[in-house]
């Protein structure tokens, strides 16, 4: 009775996002087996199937970095309390939020270490033991890593206290070179999101108030969710010579003098995991899109007790496995239970093959986007199903951009910013701004919504500031915000 | 002047095996870009070439461990104070190596947290929220993550207070099963050691008082390092129930009875990279196997002036690309510097390409391991170069073969323990033991030798114990070890 009864729990409908959207994802990344809770607030066990995503997600990314001349490193999870005070801006935005090691085995520390919440000040010491010439510049590193954060409210891979991350620093001769590099790796997430994750993102600098702490230019990815809502998915700073200064980083150029060199670093999170979910996902649960899906395709076997049909569907398996990743689901569920599960878990493709199926030598293919299905020659398979892959993240693409433009709102004044919100609910709102953060502060005040980035793609939707109707110097977009 | 002054430096000879072993070992781990010193004590930066073999150690263990059924996740990096004081004997191995988190952001927390130095408390604690009927199990699951044990001498890569490593941790519903997971695990480490780093191993249970803390057996491997001392490089532990009753995790079997599973965990680390040091390396530095050398052949342009030279290099290396690790130096250094700097690196072939070279269409190609020089048609390079890889890899695995072997001593007393030591040196010791502690003492007391573990390959040596002369139960292993 308790078996059937947890059988039963699984297919169980979960909340709908209409009805109670944070249920929703609380039920997703719980029901799709992503992540479990523990007995740390905000320290989650990422479980197999929400780690193989993260797998895929770390392969092609890392890929992207190495293919532009970056090598992985190990930086130590540790540090001492006077180098992270080194830099005054990086130390006023992190010392409040960092967890502090003050006792190793039975001994008391002399110096308290903090375990890293971003490793700036790591990195520069270590640039300060290894770069002496010109000779040794550029460095180009990249680590993958966990940080923690202190953080007070928690959510699974939006906001935890412990998170995996990829953070690359790098540090160059020429103020140029180095915000070349900011850019450029800007433009490889953006790639990587439109690509490989289907999510479209609004790019440009954050204003001056919401950098990161120490930069000289926080460039940024803003991705909208499916509830019109801001997840800043990604960041590429450029520090200037800012930490060189501070860490004592010189080297010697070509012309014999000593000078500072220019740092960048940039960063992308499991939080990543959170945007597939809240960008793709519906009420039967997660839709992934296929070049991160750890099982692209789920092969079903119907009526499997009938002669020669679960050997039939474990030779088709492994034959797809020659070109996609493909599983067979031969449990004692039912085929009902079955679909319910893989669609719950986001799976892209679900091949049915039953004994009529094989008779006629077809199967019958259900996109987990759109529900289509479509009746296969067995024989087209190997040019069928990279199509529909193909199709499935384009498919998903186009809906987020199309979720993303219907909710966003081009506003001339904080009235109609607010109007816009209360009757179209959630969204980014491009309204343009004179730069003074006492306007920022006061759209925030009026209106709830916060500046999200400068988006390089500006608009003149008008000639003044929102808040105080002087000349506006750009266009921001403004949201509510994860 | 300065900028030579650094060029010389990299060519200087380090200190040779046999003057310092320990000093040599330390000139090459800086020399060779592994690693790098912090300001933590036994906190390390591992460097680009050093983080490179690390990555194909992992990609090579994880296909493996995949291969066989392991899926990946990420537990979180703390253990609260009370968890990991569940089971007794862990805690008790564990407690007094911890480092300990006591204040997150300005508070101080109502309870400690350890950095895990281990994870199997906080698998345990996972295991009993989604282990409930015997269709759960077994659980296969690995982690790549950093640990911490706060260790009072610290050496690059064979000790540091964090390191990299893997974490298998398995649960199962018979002691059977769980049993034969832990040897298959020993026998996947086994393969990886001796194809891919070319090191022999003995491996066997580790005598009571040298298990790991909690474990019911532990498997261990050792390797002997080129000065004749152990290095124990992976281990592989069974747990029979006992963590599962200290965690209360329990599963329903088929036969509708509430049951305890039974346990396993098995890891490697960073340490992997001191045992290729120690076991391959020469007084010209690193030699790398070529299963993990970042670089496998290393492109040499010789008068790369002349016209033609450096294009034909950058073609040929692009051309190996396709088979083999290769990448070409066309660094303003010398040649002679360059060839110093790579054998320091230990690229396992050199490829040394000039206008000659070029005119008689061949190249020469030079063994790390041997110094050989061939002379090589460039049409047959796709031929050779793979056939000269494996044979590197070969003589690899020999030459350490006989060195364990050369420093193998079978000894029937401790007289004869002391009398080899003192004449042969260090090297591993097989005499017979009786199977209690107080020898076990005893053997080390008079000798200096402890016991690395009871080969799996046993040999009878004589009927008694060395010690108390009382009859003997195992031939064990004893060794001076790292």
């Amino acid at each position: 009775m308790a078996e059937q009864g947890k059988q039963k729990k699984l297919v169980e409908a979960i909340t709908s996002m209409e009805q109670d959207f944070a249920q929703w994802y609380t039920d997703v990344v719980k029901k799709a087996e992503l992540v479990e809770y523990t007995s740390v607030k905000g320290c989650l066990v990422i479980r197999p199937y929400g780690y193989a995503i993260w797998e895929h997600m770390q392969r092609i990314m890392d890929e992207m970095f190495k293919a532009t001349g970056h090598e992985n490193v190990y930086m130590p999870l540790f540090i001492p309390e006077s180098l992270l005070e080194k830099e005054k801006d990086h130390v006023e935005g992190f010392a409040p939020e960092v967890a502090w090691v003050t006792h190793g085995g039975q001994e008391a520390l002399e110096e308290r270490l903090c375990i890293r919440p971003t490793s700036e000040t790591l990195f520069c010491e270590h640039y300060a033991h290894i770069i002496q010439s010109w000779r040794d510049l550029p460095k180009l590193y990249n680590q993958w890593v966990s940080v923690v954060r202190w953080e007070k409210t928690t959510r699974p891979f939006l906001r935890t206290r412990e998170f995996l991350w990829q953070e690359g620093h790098t540090i160059h001769a020429s103020a140029e070179e180095a915000m070349e590099e900011t850019r450029r790796m800007l433009e490889i997430y953006v790639r990587f999101f439109e690509e490989s994750l289907a999510i479209p993102v609004v790019t440009g600098p954050k204003t001056e108030s919401d950098k990161f702490a120490g930069a000289v230019t926080t460039l940024a990815l803003e991705a909208m969710m499916h509830d019109g809502k801001a997840l800043q998915t990604g960041t590429s700073h450029y520090f200037g010579d800012g930490f060189a200064k501070a860490f004592g980083i010189q080297y010697t150029g070509k012309d014999n003098q000593l000078a500072y060199p220019f740092q960048t670093s940039w960063g992308t999170t499991t939080r990543m995991i959170g945007a597939l979910i809240m960008t793709h996902g519906d009420d039967s649960g997660l839709v992934l899109p296929p070049a991160v899906a750890p099982i692209q395709v789920i092969v079903v076997p119907v009526a499997m007790q009938k002669p020669g049909v679960l050997e039939a569907a474990q030779a088709l398996t492994e034959r797809l496995q020659a070109f996609c990743r493909a599983r067979m689901d031969a449990s004692a569920n039912s085929p009902g239970w079955k679909f319910a599960q893989h669609e719950m878990k986001g799976v892209p493709l679900r091949l049915e093959l039953g004994p009529r199926d094989l008779e006629a030598q077809h199967c019958v293919l259900v996109r987990r986007d759109t529900g289509e299905k479509t009746i296969v020659d067995l024989h087209a398979l190997e040019e069928t199903i990279p199509q529909l892959l193909q199709s499935i993240r384009d498919t998903l693409y186009q809906r987020a951009l199309e979720n993303q433009k219907r909710h966003t709102y081009r506003c001339n004044s904080l009235e109609e910013i607010k109007r816009e919100l209360a009757e179209k609910g959630d969204g980014f709102v491009y309204a343009m701004w004179c730069g003074e953060e006492a306007c920022e502060d006061g759209v925030k005040e009026a209106t709830g919504i916060g500046s999200r980035c400068i988006p390089f793609a500006q608009e003149q939707i008008s000639g003044t500031c929102v808040c105080c109707g002087k000349t506006a110097k750009h266009m921001v977009c403004w949201a509510n915000a994860y």
